[in-house]
């Protein structure tokens, strides 16, 4: 302060009053006792955070703030655009719940979550074949959350867990963290590999397999039912669990047979979401399995997080009792067939090599028409405001690989098509 | 089917229609080429629970369940009623968000959390003596959801952790489950009890300490000035973080300096919530730490649950820039206040031995005027309709103490007087 008073001649007061300013606006930090500092800015976190070059899937959000780029198309992201999403039932759901007087909102609520949510969710599971009474199910806090109870139950560090490659980013990260062991599947059209499976299990021992049912993340490829009952027969040989992530169930009209609805639950822990149809900023997932299992998932659901919360749920109630959730449900599922039709022939025009051909889903899985190194070409898009999502951060091993997973619902876009015109170029 | 049109003498088809509507109406189940079942109800799941006589704090709701007692008074509860809480302010935020077009509804979201809710948060810190930048928030799913993200971060099996004794039981839970010793410290009326840490630490080495700052949970004590100098002296001297919980922060009027505040957030992470004050229905809660720190339980967070979900988080803003939310705090301390001093008196006059007498905050910490056995006088409350809350929950080995704890918001009730005057005569 008496410095700058100095400098620019005016009175300490003055000079005062400009920090003050310049303090009451954020551009400085007044650290009482120290004086005045530049606050550390995004700028600056961003240099002190040195990402890898491709952060896991779940970190695209973060990746995307620190490499200051603009992202115009998010072309291989995991979730909807927001105008596909039901984002007016939700609106119309906080309305209704906020005139409502009845619903409480004091304790933390039953610990399996709201019962009538949870029997409605078991009423609608009947749909794919899944029996379950109401304290079969346990909402979580996203389907992450139910991954990451099952893993913190069932395995501890130096356990063996089957694996599909490629799979899930973020779950693949939870064993990494917890010192879990992977054994690799590979996706094929009909599902995992199931004599591929058969082979590595002649010498190795697994305590679970985890596995994505219907357009799975990120081939899109959906389970067959033959190959479902032989993973069961695996499942009961060798003695192993099974998770079953089927958050893009209801993408679907008609599901194939679950995992879950074959075995009854009994091997089985079904996981499932409403992020995918309705929003991910829900932050509602839900799992099924046995009684047994779930008493357990609950208890460690409570231990961790207390409750789900029951506004939430009140509000997701209301939602997927609202009249319109259907219609949109089936609008959602037309518009995402034809998309992937339509985007799957695109991009074949434009030179990308598709193995499978879903029938509906978000996501495809390809190579680019360019064999460039994978850094490269990232690059090359994101400097064209395109953001791609590189097939190793997908596998077990993070070994390269040159597939890339696209989201249909946004390469259904021409500035994809023109970039992808370019690199054939 | 068959059966029962034979035995009642009605048609097959009459028959049929009575078992769809005794499915319709949730009290027999069809299970497809099995025939029809009667669901496992709650009765059945109850039963086969088999749950010990005191669950551990978390578990009460569930507890209630599962006794199948009827609650009329929740005397030893961890919340407020829902009559003290902001549920008129979370109608209103419901409202207006769900008026708002301009809410994003897609994608996960900074996993951060929201900023703008960061840095509000971080503006209201400073108001307890903590200057933090926005990067320095990280939101999460309740208080409970940063404990796990600390404990996973900083706490391998097998390493050791400083508790209070008495102290809050999921956080217990939390370090048993993941295979961590501990080491209890007596809570004294000044805080942590400061010399006998000294004495323990000249033997024992620890990585973290554990401690709840203002109306501690469940003593109702406040950690002076002094103490947490000395505590903060101890962390330096034998390099051990410190997780300062202070959750109920907001119950006073002039905090008191937090250890957060003392160090600068250099050993110490800092968590709260609004649960107390606003909803514990919102599942909404913060940590605040050095932003190396905070970059590291931001990924954790990420990885095991995504995202906090920015629909809630723009609730959460909208109630806390609410022009009422500052009355509400202001008369729901007015009343936390006067109903201490009413019901520690009432307590008293009825025979219950206070060590500790809290400005404020929603505990105390008591014997009863009853010598009987714990479980004994557990179920004689319960049968008069109270569910009360034995010491031996809150100490980190377990065991007997002749301590309860009490929540003076709900102890202003006759029943509970009532039933201590029994105990008495």
């Amino acid at each position: 302060v008496r410095q700058l008073a100095r400098d620019r001649k005016i009175s300490t007061f003055t000079a005062a009053e400009v920090y003050n300013t310049l303090v009451a606006t954020g551009t400085l930090e007044a650290r009482p006792g120290l004086g005045y500092f530049v606050p550390v800015t995004h700028e600056r976190i961003r240099n002190e955070l040195r990402l890898p070059e491709f952060p896991t899937d779940a970190l695209w959000e973060r990746r995307r703030e620190s490499h200051g780029q603009q992202i115009k198309v998010d072309a291989g992201c995991g979730w909807l655009p927001a105008d596909w999403l039901f984002t007016e039932g939700i609106r119309r759901a906080l309305r209704t719940v906020g005139r409502a007087t009845d619903v409480g909102m004091g304790g933390y609520g039953n610990p399996y979550g709201l019962s009538e949510l949870r029997r409605h969710l078991a009423s609608q599971l009947q749909l794919r074949g899944i029996e379950a009474a109401e304290d079969q199910v346990v909402l979580t806090h996203g389907a992450s959350q139910a991954l990451d109870l099952v893993v913190r139950l069932t395995l501890a560090p130096g356990d063996t867990a089957i694996v599909e490659d490629p799979g899930y980013p973020p779950f693949l990260e939870m064993l990494r963290a917890r010192g879990v062991k992977m054994l690799a599947v590979p996706r094929i059209e009909s599902g995992p590999d199931t004599d591929k499976l058969a082979q590595l299990l002649r010498h190795r021992r697994a305590k679970l397999m985890f596995t994505n049912s219907s357009f799975h993340n990120p081939t899109g490829t959906t389970t067959r039912p033959a190959v479902a009952y032989r993973l069961l027969e695996l499942a009961n040989r060798h003695n192993f669990r099974i998770v079953e992530d089927d958050i893009f169930a209801d993408f679907a009209s008609r599901p194939e047979p679950t995992l879950a609805s074959l075995d009854n639950l009994q091997r089985v822990i079904y996981i499932s979401s409403l992020s995918k149809t309705i929003s991910p900023e829900l932050r509602m997932g839900y799992l099924v399995g046995s009684l047994a299992v779930t008493q357990k998932l609950a208890h460690t659901k409570v231990v961790t997080s207390l409750a789900s919360g029951e506004l939430i749920e009140h509000v997701v109630l209301q939602i997927l009792t609202d009249g319109h959730y259907r219609r949109h449900l089936e609008k959602l599922r037309r518009r995402l067939a034809e998309t992937q039709v339509k985007v799957s022939h695109a991009l074949e025009a434009n030179g990308v090599e598709l193995d499978f051909k879903p029938q509906s889903g978000m996501f495809l899985w390809g190579k680019l028409p360019s064999r460039e190194p994978v850094g490269k070409l990232w690059r090359l898009a994101l400097n064209a405001g395109i953001l791609l999502a590189p097939g190793e951060l997908f596998r077990p091993d993070a070994k390269a690989t040159p597939y890339w997973r696209f989201n249909v619902a946004h390469c259904d876009d021409t500035r994809v098509h023109k970039f992808l015109g370019t690199l054939r170029r």
